[in-house]
């Protein structure tokens, strides 16, 4: 699976459109790594992402794994593309615990118009690293019609 | 699909638990319709919810859509147990705008252990709604693990 | 969600396709009901589409609703387009046992390239019917690539 | 994810309940590996599994993927268990054409009750691979209701 990026400015055009999700940014959700076709985001756990149980909520998980898997797809999208989920689906593996969520999210097959993308969220507490979670989804390319990003 | 609830007090069960989850107030997330097997969640549409194209984040509706979810099936499982989301998937229909978003969440069907749910996200605005996004999902009873809500 | 076909010859179309399907014609798959966003597919259930508890097989199930689907999806499609499926989740709700199984779809929403879909596997025994389980999906439409049907 | 059999007799229950699976011997699916954890089948591409456009049928895929699946995840189960699937979420990536279909199956995480599995569809020629069909599921474990294998 070894990806070759068609526009060489990938990388300024996920951080730019990163830099737009005032969601996101409400989350503290960084970019932590990026290549052709894998994007990992990570935010840490704080008090108000929680669910009655206090884990993370699982829409925190969807959340951070739908934005990197979304940028996982445009990272090999065209100059001037925008990027849009079509769908995912979402497993809970086990209550997600720690100092910080880790989505890595990587390209499975990329079309013209279509991408599918997995992602998976880990749960890490320094050195320890756990599974929570996995997404996959796909993910639609548009391009000319006033999006981009 | 006439659900009955097991638990007369389903209502302040799910109340509680709502209420426990920093993550739903942190959305705004207001419960604006329960009966048994049916939750309905609403949460205004505000600026720090948005993606890149200043539509309402996947995610965000996800999150909603979840909770709500959840909640349904909570409403047909007994007294003392707690809820998780086992898996979901979300399908985006089209951009997400407006001023605020509900979620309708209803239980497909009950089981003792597991409960199929499908919740509808709709982007409303005045008298004006449309529907976003939907999601199908399965959610877990826990009976004496310690979790209750 | 009144639908409105824009080929009067929508029926006809799912009829031919249906008709070069040569696996739907090995599972027993016969048209039921057709209109505009809407097809009901229906098979026997015989004792080579059981597993090992002697119900129905999810895939059978998966089958006829992934087919079902493809063709609501189809009768909103323009004259020539071809329909493919993106992807499709299936939720099992309770063992598949009876003399026949009814895969029921309808388009959720419609667009030009992608349509999202829902469908329903009831199994059915004289007068009484079961859901065994759901589907939600997406379906694409082809245009200029070669395929029709 | 190196997974340990509880059951030093899981080859022999895989097995003997695949060989129970009418639906299975109608595909000509055959077991072609098997461990802790992980099962592989494969079937030949025969005439009448076919979709309208002569490409195998999305059905057969999911069909071929969910038995590996629920079988990987039966690997790992007790003794006297059964398995069955609650849900699984099927991606088409191109179009299945080929010698063979081979469905790789393998837990993502094994728990008691549930199981969160993962599995490939590969369409064969000669040495030739292609990834057609990615599959994302639950199974469950079933202990004393009645049913094994």
């Amino acid at each position: 699976m070894p990806f070759e990026a068609q526009d060489p400015e990938y990388e300024r055009r996920v951080r730019e459109s990163l830099a737009k999700q005032s969601y996101m940014a409400k989350l503290g959700v960084k970019l932590v790594r990026i290549s052709p076709g894998e994007v990992h985001l990570s935010l840490p756990v704080r008090d108000d992402l929680l669910q009655q149980h206090d884990n993370v909520h699982a829409g925190v998980l969807a959340s951070a794994m739908d934005s990197a898997a979304g940028y996982a797809a445009f990272t090999l999208m065209p100059a001037g593309s925008g990027v849009v989920s079509v769908e995912f689906k979402v497993n809970l593996l086990e209550p997600a615990r720690g100092e910080r969520i880790e989505a890595r999210a990587r390209v499975v097959r990329s079309g013209r118009t279509l991408s599918s993308v997995a992602a998976e969220a880990w749960a890490i507490t320094g050195s320890d690293e756990r599974l929570v979670a996995t997404l996959s989804g796909t993910m639609m390319c548009l391009v000319g019609r006033g999006v981009s990003g």
